[in-house]
């Protein structure tokens, strides 16, 4: 096991009808600006228990972040908070909105020149504006961590940020919200979780044996819970077990002591930045490629994945890895997404040329668990993913 | 899954050599006490590496706090606090040492008439004189919760205590302790840790799914790096799972949502208060006979738990339900831990009747998952456990 240190301040407020508790955890004398998205929150019924728990609350909203919160917009969004001194942020809504409010909170509080240094230099924030949050959509844990990811059309750049001042100082995860959501992002919930664990375990061996059971333990939940979630979002058994795992999926506690991967995540962004594919789906394109080409370094976990996750038994070591890749992209099938990129485009001739230019202009020293993967390493799992 | 509420702020340093990031960890201008047990830090160099982490901040030691930590004692400290306008504290031990500390936290800052209403009172503690810890023993995952339990000699009671202001600022966990613990001592670990999985999952299903998997994922690290650990103490991949594993015990995360039982616990506490035997011991005694006793209720858990960490596969329900109670009882016996009663005294005639009046005269409703063991069950498990 790798050394490391573990810090999640996090409160999370969890349960059925929970969004009321909101009221005791804004402070006294706070001035609220309220982040949303699309508008959903005011079709289901969210909107309206926010508002009520913030009734005596000074609050002002900004609604409108798109899914993969867009630099231009949240600029907006900041100019409020500077206009109208605004001390608090509070983001309902799923990992877009939490991932733009972050920004905001870093933001807010940047003394630089432009808080576009903040992705560009991917500066580490150590303080922000505190905020909290209502998870409206359980995928990418951000609800429990202290990262985000930003993207920025004119560029067509996605890029991440972070830092410890960044964690929520409160989230309110009331499985209930799952009634709302469509099909579609439920298995987009699904699939993102359920990679963020693999990118945390899917790596080389290093001893960790409690966090790859705790990976293997959030992988069965979901694989459990998915075909119930899917079928009937009011089965509260699986709804809270798809929620929690979600959010334990990415909130620090696997990663402990262990190498981390994200080369997977690297991709799909670039898909998502090229394409506007959900990022969800991106990761399902790129995982049975990238596991594919690095097969001999990643073989061992997967044919441990196979084994106690799958309950593969049968052939030997590398019969139950590549059993791994088959099962996995056949979860993603079966969660009805897709899993090459000429599912989503016939436009994707030279993607793969074009993804590792980025890389490649970026001066990015390598990808993956061992930072070993190059740009040309990218564009050949990329192509294999077409 | 049962609404929840869950915050752990407590600050991680895990791994090799990790005690010297003490000095970056204590605030500038901290007036620091430092709490210890009964020198064996001074022996195993541990002593050494903590001073010289120190050596540029104002400190005051404090040692010999007993195993259980002691009321008398821990007043004496009290004082020393008072005396010496002490700021900070910081324990360099085991959970005695830990709990000792977070009961002087609590009572450094309490203004009511006498420390002892904390405990007599079971008071939460909201706010604490900040304290970090080194831990010596893993056992009982003290260094990551806001628990205590203390024992008074004059009353010989065991009593607890905690609150949200009771979690460490920071703990600092370097595996490496463990190559100069007794080999008694480690035993007595892995059993603690066992044991507090086992109150947290060995319970009524309420559909935590993720909750049970995580809780067996560190009952399968435990067993599997026990013979390790106490073959060779120097095998860092055993230690520091071993170590990891008891902090994940009882950090309160696979508590969440979940009924707890702690009736074990309970038991127990009054036999060491009686007969001064070790901690984790008395839970290897109370534990057969409390899921023999009963049975009914947690018998669908016990079942899953031979199932999934015990990997039986054969017979019915009940039969997977009672190999779950021998193979615990056999996992306690290999670590070299007996688990009766009468191993340790001669003298246990009366104890059950004992250890009923006491729950009795303390006015308790129930003990157990729902608060619905009498003082008459207690007596009745206590006399199976002879």
């Amino acid at each position: 096991m790798n050394n490391f240190e573990y810090k999640n301040p996090t409160k999370i407020i969890f349960g059925k009808d929970s969004i009321e508790k909101l009221t005791n955890e804004i402070p006294k004398g706070a001035k609220v600006l309220l982040l949303y998205g699309g508008g959903s929150i005011k079709k289901n019924g969210i909107y309206d228990q926010v508002k009520k728990a913030l009734s005596s609350i000074d609050t002002i909203e900004f609604g409108g972040i798109p899914a993969n919160p867009e630099y231009d917009v949240l600029m907006k969004a900041l100019k409020v908070i500077k206009d109208e001194k605004i001390t608090y942020l509070l983001a309902v809504g799923g990992g877009s909105v939490i991932d733009g409010t972050k920004f905001l909170s870093a933001a807010a509080l940047y003394d630089g020149d432009t808080p576009w240094d903040i992705l560009k230099n991917n500066i580490r924030s150590t303080k922000g504006m505190p905020f909290g949050t209502v998870l409206t959509l359980p995928a990418t844990g951000s609800e429990m961590n202290s990262g985000a990811v930003i993207t920025r059309q004119e560029t067509k750049e996605k890029l991440a940020m972070g830092g410890p001042g960044l964690f929520p100082v409160f989230s309110i995860l009331d499985p209930q919200v799952i009634t709302s959501i469509p099909q579609r992002q439920i298995a987009n919930g699904l699939a993102d979780a359920f990679t963020h664990v693999l990118e945390q375990y899917m790596t080389y061996p290093v001893g960790g044996l409690l966090q790859d059971r705790f990976a293997e333990s959030i992988l069965q939940t979901l694989i459990e819970v998915a075909p119930a979630v899917l079928k009937d979002p009011t089965d509260y058994q699986a709804a809270s077990n798809f929620m929690w795992s979600c959010t334990m999926a990415l909130n620090g506690l696997i990663q402990q002591g262990m190498p981390g991967d994200w080369a997977v995540h690297m991709m799909g962004h670039e898909l998502t930045a090229l394409f506007g594919i959900d990022h969800a789906r991106t990761l399902a394109i790129i995982t049975p490629s990238h596991y594919t080409y690095n097969f001999e370094s990643k073989k061992e976990k997967l044919a441990q994945y196979a084994e106690r996750v799958w309950g593969v038994t049968e052939g030997n070591l590398d019969d139950k890895a590549y059993a791994a890749i088959e099962k996995t992209e056949a979860f993603f099938k079966d969660l009805g997404i897709d899993t090459k990129l000429s599912d989503y485009t016939k436009d994707f001739e030279g993607t793969a040329e074009e993804i590792a230019k980025r890389f490649t202009n970026r001066g990015w020293k390598g990808l993956g668990e061992r930072q070993a993967l190059t740009p040309q390493d990218a564009e050949k799992i990329v192509k294999m993913a077409y």
